[in-house]
C-alpha cells in the first residue's frame, strides 16, 4: 500500500473545459483546450484577466465541474489497495471551499472527507506520490511526483509524466 | 529554521471558552474550563450532544473565537525565524471553512494563507513539529509532536507537553 495524493483541478476536475465554455459564450470565440498549449487563457487574453478571475472566484464555479475522463473509475479501484488523499490548492480561491467539498462528496463518495486537504503550499504534503498538473507543486513535494498532462504543461519537462488515468492505474497496478 | 505546524482550536483559538459561554447562557449553568478535566462538554451532558453539535456547526461559530493567550505574539516572533503552518482538522466542521479562513486572516495577518491547511487526518502533514491538543493527531504525525495542554487532555501522557505559548516560544528560542 502506498499513499497517493491527488490534485483536483485539471487532474480529476475539468476546470478548463468549464472556463472555456463560459468565455466562449461571453466573447463569441471558439477556443478549445488545444489552443492553450503551454499557457493559460489569461495569457492569451491578458486584457480579460480580470473577467476570468471574477468567473473563477464565483463561489459556485467549482460546484459543477465535469469529471476528468477515467478519474473516478481509476481512483475507485486504486482506493481498494492504496490510501488516496485529495490535495488541492484551495487557498488560491478562498471562495471555493464549500463548492469543492460538495463536489468531492458527490463525485468521489468512496474517499472519506478526512482525506481531503485544502492547502496552498504542497510541500506540506506527506505522501509517497503526488499527481498534479503544476510543476511548481511537484518541485516542492518530497515524494515521487507525477506530472499529469494538461495543454498548459505540455512543454514542461519532468521525470515522470502521465497522460491519462488509464496510464496511472496501470502504473500502480504493475508496481504494487 | 524548522517547520512548525500549529493546530487552531484550543491552541490558537479559544474554542471552548465560546462554547461554554453559549451553553451557560442557554441552560443557566456556570461551567468553566476547569470543569472539563479529561473530557468535553458533550461527555458531561450527553443529553445535549445534539444541541452542542448544532452550535458548533453554525457557519459563523468560528468567526469570532477569542485568541488563546500569547498565541499571536509568540507566533509573530517565531515566524521571523521559522516556517509556520496552520493545520486544522476543518473537515470535522465542513461549515467552518470560510469563518476559519477569515479568522486566520484577521488574527494572524503575518502568516500567508498559502500556509493554511484544512485537513482531516494529520498524518498527511509534513513538518518538523506539530503543536496540537489532541493525542489522536499527534500519534499519526511523523515529526515531533507537542501536546498543548487543555483541560480535556490533562490526564493524557505524551513525551512532550507544553502549557503555554510562552513555554513554546522559549523552547524554540533555546533550541534553534
Amino acid at each position: 500500500m502506498v499513499r497517493i495524493a491527488v490534485d483536483m483541478d485539471e487532474v480529476i476536475a475539468d476546470f478548463t473545459a468549464k472556463l472555456l465554455s463560459i468565455y466562449n459564450k461571453k466573447y463569441g470565440t471558439s477556443y478549445t483546450e488545444k489552443d492553450l498549449v503551454g499557457k493559460n487563457l489569461r495569457d492569451v487574453h491578458p486584457e480579460h484577466a480580470e473577467y476570468i478571475r471574477k468567473v473563477i472566484q464565483q463561489s459556485d464555479y467549482f460546484a459543477d465541474l465535469p469529471l476528468m475522463k477515467g478519474a473516478r473509475e481509476a481512483l475507485e479501484k486504486l482506493s481498494e489497495k492504496h490510501e488516496i488523499f485529495i490535495t488541492t490548492a484551495a487557498m488560491d480561491f478562498p471562495t471555493s471551499f464549500n463548492a469543492k467539498y460538495a463536489w468531492l462528496r458527490e463525485n468521489f463518495p468512496f474517499i472519506s472527507d478526512r482525506n481531503y486537504v485544502f492547502c496552498g503550499d504542497k510541500s506540506i504534503i506527506s505522501a509517497d506520490y503526488l499527481i498534479d498538473d503544476h510543476l511548481r507543486h511537484l518541485k516542492k513535494f518530497k515524494g515521487q511526483g507525477i506530472l499529469f498532462t494538461a495543454y498548459h504543461n505540455i512543454n514542461d519537462s519532468y521525470e515522470m509524466r502521465m497522460d491519462s488515468w488509464e496510464e496511472i492505474y496501470n502504473y500502480f497496478e504493475s508496481n504494487y
